[in-house]
């Protein structure tokens, strides 16, 4: 089996990108299996804190970038841009020895309640990695608008996705994914 | 005198964008006045928090930049982005009723070692202020590079600005949000 | 009458984009008239070109920029940014003497067939005139996603906008760049 | 041998970015043939022509494209974003049947005058590979600051590259793009 390591961008329990990477396994390509990474409720960064040493929960969340054939970021949108929570686990992860993304093969997907999905916080994460030297998918890009609509809800919180355009493009974008870690491996 | 709030991007106590900001009433305009904004040391952002109620700390963040008349973003990059605790600091102030940012003249500054002086931060940082209808200054950009080099150090601390010529497009940045406001007043 | 120039950024005869600024008068605030730019369909950009003399039609469309209030750009999306024909006409204006967009107010819109609705190109033309000094209508930003489905068809191509929600957003975005030229002049 | 395809970002003949391609095929390592490819001074991308039949020139570039194992572009920056003629051979190529671009291994380069040497130019230009599925080597980025001090001038005119830490640069960024070539091959 080839594992993948999901990462929710957003910290909030209700969240429809947390119920976006449940929604992930069924529809992953056969041979990937897909886990959800340690919290990403993390201290703020400061070099201050580095100096002392990282904090276990970084080292963990390292530890299971590196032990993953590949990564799915699912975020959403803060501001036209990447949600505090994510860019402080990836501002730890960039300073830590043997830096985890260097290389690593890497999808994006967002979730948001607007008409562009969270693509603008896609765009900013593509930056982000030219930097840590990440391999990220071209095409097809996910990015799930009005997703308020788009999952099952039990009391008012989103359970798993529930519309069938979506759930072929994720099976497109993570065969993608299997595909260029093949290629790379 | 015209109050104008100067936020800065980095935690860490010896940062030089910190002493980047101790230079700034050097360099300001007459009639305007230079205060540094409380610390963006704040919890991580989170849905769950906000639904109990914005910590005191984020309330008094919001005060201070509705209280100002301009504002001065003094910043590191990270990882080619915005800095996380700066990005979450924007994250809350989002959210916050009569959401600050609306309208105010912003201007920019960032001060890193490496050839782009903080450049990527800043081009994400005018995106996420296009949501929040903040007013920044478009030239001259302040981005100092090698920012190392053009601090006078103490302790192995950087103090003050000591670089003329980055000196004088400071003066002229400053000059220009003066004239935003003015413009915008 | 607040004369404002549309410039449309597809050289394309039954161009979306076209149609949506035929639209546009119908939807501009009282006391904004709204006259099309002369053709982009310029020389390609050269220096050498340049430098035997800036060509009649670059020194017309920079006339018209000056002489206007305001600027709309009315743009597809090609490959993920700014059409060709549209960073053409933009990169001569750029070296004209007395550069025409400095200072000038100026708003974005697109249409696309996809689901971004052109949003890619609109963020490439915000870094653009930071260069360039334009002032850009924050919001709300006109993007209209499908543009196929929402336009009335004669002969295969379109003729005039017909869809509310999208009519009511371009009110809103013409009034805001009503109420930016009055705050700037 | 492997043949990599340099493309021109500006058509000005005494173009420093020129000069740099001219520059390259003695910091490229063993095994990697560098040919410039043919001109970019095509006609200004319209649907309308291109329902008519492609030109010619566009289809040869394609052809170049399809037939080198790597593509470098190496561009002046104009207005912060991508110079309109590279942007329009991009827009030609990306409508010719079986898109050249796709799954190509490419590398960015550029040189400005300025203090960012180009890197505006060169994120843009990484957006709009995602769309064309190219693949884009990561790091190290090569961007030229100060070009004018960099080039040997003969006649007013640079020649030929002479600042060792840019050559050295250029090495390593050659060489990986040989790697990226090996390792998706």
């Amino acid at each position: 089996m080839t594992k993948v390591l999901a990462i929710c961008g957003s910290l909030r329990k209700a969240s429809v990108n947390r119920a976006l990477i449940r929604s992930l396994p069924a529809l992953a390509p056969e041979g990937m299996e897909i886990v959800e990474a340690p919290s990403i409720d993390l201290p703020l960064y400061n070099f201050d804190i580095q100096a002392a040493g990282f904090p276990d929960t970084i080292t963990a969340l390292a530890d299971a970038v590196r032990g993953a054939a590949g990564v799915i970021i699912v975020t959403p949108e803060y501001n036209y841009s990447v949600p505090a929570p994510l860019k402080n686990a990836i501002d730890w992860l960039s300073r830590v020895p043997n830096q985890p993304f260097q290389n690593k093969p890497i999808t994006l997907m967002s979730a948001a309640p607007g008409i562009l999905g969270g693509a603008r916080a896609q765009y900013h994460l593509r930056q982000i990695f030219i930097f840590l030297e990440g391999m990220i998918v071209n095409r097809p890009e996910v990015m799930v608008t009005m997703a308020g609509t788009k999952f099952e809800m039990v009391d008012n919180a989103p359970t798993v996705l529930n519309d069938q355009p979506t759930k072929d493009v994720i099976k497109q974008n993570l065969a993608a994914l299997a595909r260029l870690i093949a290629r790379l491996g």
